[in-house]
């Protein structure tokens, strides 16, 4: 049987035209862009026009303002890094406490090392930030905020222009990471205050390793990975051409199907959604009911695991996520969605879509799910084990 | 007419077994390593072969010595800071006048942001590390030493091993940016003082965007880019699956081949400049004559520009490098020339050979490059013109 991937926030297959797209940069066009002759520059002429591609996908006014990194991690960490480096005079973060740990990693680094003030805007109980909280930490204390623009495990969206501009009122820098929104919402970086915004090419049917960070004419900046002059002194080493050449590929491709298959795999996650709380008794959906990524659906179970769940949808041939992550053989605890307060959090599972969908991928859940909960719940009636991974 | 590749220390192509054996990870076996599904867990299984293959090809102990990074310039970074970091009590590194600029600008960067003293050892007329100056330049107040294992304009091989014994000795510790010295010299890391290691993909016929450092086991580390727990906590980021296979059968392609090849390499670059010397006046060969890559020929011509050789070679077919490298189209004179005291660097143009060369292509340059060195002498009998790129 296929199997179904209904895990695509995590990661995505890259495109057949996209692949295609990469293919002879491997092999015949594969010159180094700083080299010289003709096999050298034949590089630097097809990363203009990616990075043409990625300004139409996110509505950026200056094709420069697009800097090629090796993905969504590359793109935060550099972002706050340099709002801090360029502003030396302030020394706090404003992020959230459901931010990916690409941001929240880094800043409980920097509070550590560096002595940073990090403030984390809590969430409530439907993910959404608490905005007056917001508000009282912008002082002219803070040199940057880094918010997402949609979260990974609830699919909530943020409402990041009017943030930017709260940010801007107290002369603050304004950096988003758009990794799960990009190529999934429609953007007009233009008409926004947004300083900075993170995207990674994997999430939309792009290769890994690379990614993207914007930012804006004009806003100073700091490079992170420091050596040789590419993408204007703001990002050193041999450009990955492939990499890019696939990244501007698929946010064509994102582009240009952006409303259709928003529309359609809208439908299909909201009729994943109500077919299973029809079904499965004690069930919920997490995550801010009326501002939501089209594509994820976060649903949460009384009383079983999530992973233990996760798990047997793995033996039917069902790929989704448990909204923790197994690193190294260990599990963490969603960090997310205990900032929602969400008790039951353990029995959470994530299925997040993209246009490779079908109803048929629906249709399977329906089939396995309802039977997977309710043997779960039969067999550990108040299970409090932690599963292993 | 089929053109010549001569640049292969810029960047080489990916060898076609490379390129098949990437190919399912972009579309078939595309999962997250983090993911617990299969689609995710199946990722998992083929990095540990890819760092395997590079455990074997540089000679560590433990395949965990091996973390990928997105290249050479990532690795030198992360190798250089993570020195500073773990060594808070030691304030001084200790380079060459002759690294590449992914450690020189680094250094001079963190000269003149953090005030850390810098020492960057000289070299002879013939790039040979000063090994006086060196030893008198490590103390107890060094916290790294940063020399590369082979230059990349001259193939000027550096005595990295007797190197790094001299650096334990004081406590400090010992990277190698052996970007340009991994595939083309047989290496036994195990076997030496060497702490970290930097190495790239793209210059052993390897994908770009994709690179590794080694970290022998037991050095203390500290990461550059923060997020998820990927590679151990060493370097965070969804991991690039094909590129990690790439880089591994790469790296089993250039050991498999190493013997052989690096003979029939250097038959070739010391034919290239055995006949060059020959048929042009006033040519010399830069480098150390007795340690230099086997596939790199340097050589300089007396009162002509290299980059006007390098572009008449262009329009005949031949990619080769003038040394200088072009960015944002200006033009930077060779700081290792320079550092050799070449005055007459100006008309130094690079031949870098790989496996891939063969005798016509050295044939090639014989029609051609008398020719276009002997019109330029004509044209410019005291040339003092820069070139634009
Ligand atoms: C919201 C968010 N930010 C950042 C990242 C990190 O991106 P990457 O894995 O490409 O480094 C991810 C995905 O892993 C993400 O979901
Ligand atoms: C000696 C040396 N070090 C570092 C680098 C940087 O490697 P990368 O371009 O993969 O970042 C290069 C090549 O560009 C090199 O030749």
């Amino acid at each position: 049987m296929r199997p179904v991937y209904l895990d695509n926030n995590a990661t995505t297959h890259v495109d057949v035209d996209v692949l295609q797209a990469m293919l002879p940069f491997f092999t015949d066009q594969f010159g180094n862009a700083s080299s010289m002759h003709d096999i050298g520059t034949a590089a630097g002429v097809v990363m203009k026009a990616a990075r043409r591609q990625l300004q139409a996908l996110v509505g950026a006014k200056f094709d420069h303002e697009i800097i090629f990194t090796s993905g969504g991690t590359e793109s935060d960490n550099t972002a706050i890094l340099s709002g801090l480096d360029v502003m030396p005079d302030r020394t706090e973060i404003v992020t959230s406490a459901v931010e990916h740990p690409a941001v929240l990693s880094l800043c409980a680094h920097l509070e550590k090392t560096r002595g940073v003030k990090v403030h984390r805007i809590p969430v409530d109980h439907h993910g959404r930030l608490d905005l007056n909280a917001y508000g009282k930490t912008l002082t002219p204390r803070v040199a940057i905020v880094s918010i997402m623009w949609a979260n990974n495990e609830t699919g909530t969206i943020f409402p990041v222009a009017q943030l930017a501009e709260m940010a801007k009122r107290v002369g603050a820098l304004f950096h988003t990471d758009a990794v799960q929104a990009v190529g999934r919402l429609p953007m007009d970086l233009k008409a926004t205050a947004i300083d900075m915004l993170s995207l990674s090419s994997h999430k939309l049917h792009g290769p890994k390793g690379i990614g993207a960070l914007y930012v804006r004419r004009g806003v100073p900046f700091s490079s992170l990975i420091k050596g040789g002059h590419q993408e204007r002194d703001r990002r050193a080493g041999t450009e990955n051409t492939p990499g890019i050449v696939g990244l501007g590929k698929a946010a064509e491709l994102a582009l240009g199907c952006m409303d259709d298959e928003t529309t359609r795999v809208k439908l299909l996650r909201d009729r994943l959604e109500e077919g299973l709380l029809e079904r499965i008794p004690e069930a919920f959906v997490t995550g801010d009911p009326l501002a939501r990524l089209p594509n994820t659906a976060n649903i949460a179970f009384d009383s079983i695991d999530g992973e233990a769940i996760q798990s047997l949808l793995n033996r039917d041939g069902i790929a989704c996520s448990s909204g923790s992550a197994c690193t190294s053989g260990f599990l963490e605890r969603s960090h997310v969605l205990e900032a929602m307060s969400i008790r039951r959090a353990r029995g959470a599972v994530r299925f997040s879509f993209s246009r490779y969908n079908c109803e048929e991928d629906v249709d399977r859940v329906f089939e396995v799910l309802p039977g997977i909960v309710e043997k779960l719940r039969e067999r550990f009636p108040k299970s409090s084990k932690r599963a292993k991974c």
